[in-house]
């Protein structure tokens, strides 16, 4: 895509962000939030101008009842262009949210057994398991351990003790890690000796970073009979309030058992959220590809300034999100995220949300601008060092 | 309220419907749609303007976790004013949506036994019991029955058999029913003396009509440490799409296990609707009263019609909401409403969907203008008589 075609990323000011990330920038006037994902940055002129035309439409009503041929076929083609792969049409159904929409896997698709839950994970998805009456099984990839990955071994004990659904979350969140072709299928290899089912949480897929590439678990030979994936436009374009994402469901005889579902099990997504989708999916690459560019350099700023500041965090290389994983531990703080907001007046996410009894650790939020992050990692240094 | 702070109740013409209500309005070009719950009017002017607003804004993001105290304020100011009672602040915690709102509490608060759910009932809460694992205990009441009411031989007796939950919908969606005071007491009594639980769906309790009063089951004696209430100002106010409802929840001690739940238990609720419900309990008296004026002249339009056109209909009287639920046995359709839209082209929503196995009933939308009222009529005698 040529720069002319782009639109910018727009930074916001301290004063637009308050308003406009009131989760974020619920903090004390002296604190730098960098905290829960959302980006502190205008969303994309073409998405908001969709759902601001659906509203001086007058359109609150219901949605169509299950699937909406539209967004599915956005969502298709979005996902053939980005991703080289897409499902059909058919197989794309709105949920309200990322997490309601594994949630609603696992309840409909999954046996009993427990669910495999790599951690560290995605805080807002601990509990998940219990919440759809199975076991939470956690596979944990401990701090020390040179790359973040799922172990094969591991993974076939703990489906061969009775687990029988894998939470994937790829790219992954807090890892950074973006899963290769080649792990997806030792994965798949495993899941299927065991008959297994994966639900692949890939909201992030749109923020892989330059040199790596998202690979759908769903593309991979022989994954269609045993997963759903669940995706959403709302991580990328900043949209998490406007509620709907979408289950990707490629087998016709797992969508025969969606159709079957009571009405109460998947009715809740927001249209607006719908039109925010299809907006982002038709029209928002120009604007994506500027982010991109961004997060990129953020990162590369963020490696400076640790190396700078803090040379001895180590970091998980961050191939995905704008979410890094950092290790301060060598700094001796139990709880660093606190000593941060204490002596920093930064507010990060605590390690302890993401993997339960580490200590040292904490995600770290880049997207802001480069001044914020600068000013945010001078503050950890002060705080920690 | 005088007539001079009245803002007036808007209709839709066709084109406008069409494009703001897809789902009611997406029928064939000759059918005038009569079933979902949603009116054909403009939605209040302040509440569009204040979701506009918020837009233009560009807030986009998470709403705040858990407790919203604005929209519990605003709440509690609108149920001193309509209904004579009000929560604490403290009860009132958003949902997306009031069947999600219903299925949380019964997945929180309720015991494993069955729940039950009087029938003819709200079409999307067939088989919420058991989404949430638990056995649906239906409690008809006849068609024949001179009045739609619970019958507490029977309720006692299926908590006496091991049911643990009763769904009480009120106002009833489609009896059309106001409980009384006293019903409601007869019916704490009962689940008291079996330590049950209720879960009070009183969406539609701003929609009671002149001759009748709301009573929270919340707001009889006795009721907090076993009942919630799932209220929303989307039905009142034509707001589905924006996904917010509220649940009460009076206890201290359920509101500590509701605290202790998994996020995902409930996460999905979308500021938008949020802002939007606070607008119509803050702002939307004026609007409602002009609505409540409108739904009683078509109350009195209908029994008119029926009187000139359908004599053999029997009608529940209707107490509250713009649904009545007719039975138009006597003319001797098994399916009437598939009868109503082949030969009169008019979509009412089918009697089998709230009762199912029952023949000869229908529920039919009255929130339109009085001309397509009229048309209605004219169409369901053209095809019924």
């Amino acid at each position: 895509m040529s720069d002319v075609a782009r639109r910018p990323v727009v930074d916001l000011t301290d004063e637009e962000a308050r308003l406009r990330l009131p989760l974020k920038w619920g903090v004390p006037d002296d604190v730098i939030p960098a905290w829960v994902a959302e980006m502190d940055y205008a969303v994309d002129p073409v998405v908001l101008e969709a759902v601001q035309r659906m509203l001086a439409d007058g359109i609150t009503g219901y949605p169509l009842f299950g699937w909406d041929p539209g967004l599915a076929e956005s969502y298709a083609g979005w996902s053939a262009r980005h991703f080289g792969w897409a499902p059909e049409p058919e197989a794309v159904h709105p949920v309200v949210d990322v997490t309601a929409g594994v949630r609603l896997a696992i309840d409909v698709f999954s046996g009993p057994g427990g669910v495999v839950f790599p951690t560290p994970g995605y805080n807002a998805q601990f509990g998940l398991a219990t919440v759809t009456g199975r076991e939470e099984v956690r596979l944990d990839v401990p701090a020390s351990a040179d790359r973040a990955e799922i172990d094969l071994d591991r993974l076939d004990r703990l489906f061969a003790d009775g687990a029988q659904t894998l939470i994937l979350t790829q790219p992954h969140n807090p890892w950074g890690r973006v899963f290769t072709r080649t792990e997806l299928e030792g994965i798949r290899d495993v899941v299927v000796r065991h008959g297994a089912r994966v639900v692949s949480d890939e909201i992030h897929a749109p923020l892989v970073l330059p040199g790596a590439e998202h690979v759908s678990y769903l593309s991979i030979e022989g994954t269609h009979d045993h997963a759903v994936a669940v995706v959403a436009a709302s991580k990328a374009f900043n949209t998490a309030g406007l509620r709907c994402a979408q289950v990707v469901v490629p087998s016709a005889a797992d969508r025969a058992v969606l159709a079957d579902q009571p009405m109460s099990r998947n009715d809740s997504h927001s249209p607006v959220g719908a039109v925010a989708a299809r907006a982002a999916y038709d029209d928002g690459d120009p604007w994506l590809a500027s982010l991109v560019e961004r997060l990129d350099q953020q990162r590369a700023l963020l490696a400076d300034l640790l190396a700078a500041h803090l040379p001895d965090v180590r970091m998980r290389p961050l191939e995905a999100t704008y979410l890094a994983w950092l290790d301060a531990s060598a700094y001796g703080h139990d709880d660093a995220a606190a000593v941060a907001l204490e002596r920093g007046r930064v507010k990060v996410s605590p390690g302890e949300s993401y993997a339960p009894g580490t200590t040292g650790q904490v995600r770290l939020n880049i997207a802001t601008s480069p001044d914020r992050l600068t000013r945010i990692v001078e503050r950890l240094a002060k705080a920690w060092a």
